[in-house]
């Protein structure tokens, strides 16, 4: 497959841009760019600006993701509203990032937007870009704020989390311009949305493994995120036998353990990803022990049935280590299909770019489609990575699997168009 | 058994003064007092005049212990140099501390010469009560730095290690109006010392599992310790197949499991104390892992032989994960045996209790014997120590186990004068 040579045009400025966003960070040398920094603020600038050159109509909404609209094209349905396509991914980093994760979704559906305008394609519907602020969550702890917001499930509990400095949400929000008594104005009316689409590279190497540059999205594994606490007892470390040892550290070791072998055998993702001990000390036996766990899963029910033959591992460790086991859950987030319409127009844009059989994969990390699903049709377009880097400066994604990309994105956009009846969902 | 009425009361005193130093602390509430810091040089002020109340001649050495010393009583060997029997233990402190671990065993020296000096026993050597500073290693790292000093083993490098704060040894000392220079004049001439005597509490349950007050301590156990980094590779948790993961928590678990199970199985005593991960993110696998192993054991030789077995086991984990694993030993401490003659005054000691068959027992944990031990004969009795909890607010040790153990002291130091043929050691 070969991309058109306006893509692959595009598709060069697409790279050079993610690579000047890169730049935009709180750390020299480094991509670290959290919600509401004056980092974020930047990028929301630079890519704003951006927007303006291509002729959209630009706004930052409430909660500080940016907004830039074209108009419809062609008429819609007699006496409907103006409807509206979503195209988007976001902004936001994790700590020492790479430079493609929400980025490059972004500059895509901005260039698909610049190419349907040159090309003059007839649309039925505005297309709004999206480049949410907030999905990974890296400052507040809490995962896919702007887009939860533009879906209209804003928590207002939300504004009281509180960063590593000790500042809240609503403090870092009021410091950045934006006032919090107005975040219904960021939700936007479902009747009124066509879908959501997203590119992004895809976080795992499964295209990669299986040769393809692109593939359809089917849907987005479900997350839940757990803090468990152990108590056991500090002592010291030359005096205490083993048989009066309650070892936090130990149980908390046979617990990671447990979660790697139980989702193993289950075909779920769980991770250890976090993991303090207390008193910490080389001589003293570790009397407190805390860690997260991660787990997805393609379903919500096998994942959560992981989780219960994990509790049950947690209580046999507990009761054999003389500890005790505290678990709570942080985060929650179903699992997501990709509705079949938007999957067929993604279909559709891969089948344009010449791939006879596009590939069809769930995707193992959440995304702002999630929080966009609850309210509209969600589709995902996956860019392949190789070795399926992710959240690592050596992510990566090739030019020409971008252009293959901006190919298949803007094909998407038109067979959507082309099946539009004008009933929004 | 009970003790003396005379020891009964300066049990009394002991343990008072062991809760009036609990409260000399950096910490309001806990008990916290670490080498060269204001808590420090004022438990050094309070417990020297107590030295001086008892008629003792004080002085704070090069490095900050504290010494109290009593003249000779009667004539010792002719034409031979004053020798001195060393009692004492240290008043330094771990983080929230217990009030016994070391402070006890300071008063109980400081009580005995009282004693000794009120009965008016005849001495054919010097007492000198010691009470170290730094047998912990809480501050700088580096455990038994007052001892070293006193038995003249003293390393220059020290010199330079470093606090959390970044205050270096030497700075530390000169702030405290000590002179690195006159290091050497902290040590002892090995050949005027009569032995080291030393009494501690018991920092596990032995003598409280078999019901005995008092324990001839039969040798130290020698502890290794080692820093162990496990260098993985950071992915994205959601898309990283278990396959292609190289999780440095996960061997870091499997790790600790081993040095637990291979102690068990060799009946030495390992711990795994402090563990740290990076970067430490809920959603990114670990890619790398720090850990610490506190490695003891009777003889060198048993303890050796199990960590030469954690180590295949290290590899084994490293080449099944993927992963590098990296061990640096950061110390190393032989076993200590107690000399047969010290020994023989400690069981004299505990037979004057009325206890005709004194438990024997070795030393899980370190003590500045282990220092001074390279220089002269050590001895210890060690104090029942309920469910053997140290390094920890709850540690306890009661007060008629403190009297009977005032008049095993002072029997042992009696045997000694009664053994003593001016050889020195």
């Amino acid at each position: 497959m070969t991309a058109s040579g306006r893509a692959t045009r595009q598709a060069s400025v697409v790279v050079r841009r993610c690579a000047e966003l890169a730049g935009i960070s709180s750390e020299p040398g480094r991509t670290t760019r959290v919600h509401l920094s004056p980092e974020h603020l930047r990028v929301n600038d630079v890519v704003g600006g951006w927007m303006r050159e291509a002729g959209l109509a630009v706004h930052v909404d409430a909660v500080g993701n940016l907004h830039g609209r074209l108009a419809p094209t062609a008429a819609g349905p007699e006496d409907a509203p103006v409807r509206t396509l979503l195209l988007g991914s976001h902004l936001d980093t994790v700590v020492d990032a790479g430079r493609y994760d929400g980025v490059v979704g972004v500059l895509m559906a901005l260039a698909t937007v610049e190419r349907l305008v040159a090309d003059g394609t007839a649309l039925p519907f505005a297309l709004e870009v999206v480049a949410f602020t907030d999905e990974e969550g890296t400052r507040f702890g809490t995962a896919l704020l702007g887009s939860s917001a533009v879906a209209g499930h804003w928590d207002d509990a939300w504004w009281d989390l509180v960063d590593a400095d000790g500042t809240t949400l609503r403090e870092a929000s009021v410091a950045a311009g934006l006032d919090p008594a107005l975040v219904g104005t960021a939700a936007l009316d479902p009747t009124t949305l066509v879908g959501y689409l997203e590119a992004h590279i895809e976080q795992a190497p499964h295209l990669d493994e299986a040769g393809r540059a692109l593939g359809v999205v089917t849907g987005i594994a479900g997350a839940r995120r757990f803090v468990v606490d152990v108590t056991g007892e500090a002592r010291h470390a030359g005096g205490t036998p083993f048989a009066r040892r309650r070892d936090a550290l130990l149980a908390a070791a046979e617990a990671a353990l447990a979660v790697e072998r139980t989702c193993r055998e289950r075909d779920q993702i769980g991770t250890v990803g976090t993991l303090t001990v207390a008193p910490g000390a080389v001589n003293v036996v570790p009397g407190r022990a805390r860690f997260s766990v991660d787990l997805r899963g393609e379903t919500d029910a096998g994942r959560d049935a992981a989780w219960d033959a994990v509790t049950a591992e947690l209580d046999a460790i507990a009761a054999r280590r003389g500890v005790t086991v505290a678990v709570r859950q942080v985060h929650e987030a179903g699992a997501v299909r990709c509705a079949d319409r938007m999957r067929e127009a993604v279909r559709a844009g891969v089948l344009a770019t010449g791939d006879a059989t596009p590939a069809a994969l769930f995707s193992r990390a959440g995304h702002d489609a999630m929080a966009l699903a609850a309210v509209t049709d969600v589709g995902m377009l996956f860019l392949r990575n190789p070795d399926g880097t992710s959240h690592h400066p050596d992510e990566h994604v090739a030019e020409a699997d971008v252009a293959l990309g901006l190919d298949a994105l803007a094909a998407a956009v038109v067979h959507l168009a082309s099946e539009d009846g004008g009933s929004g969902r």
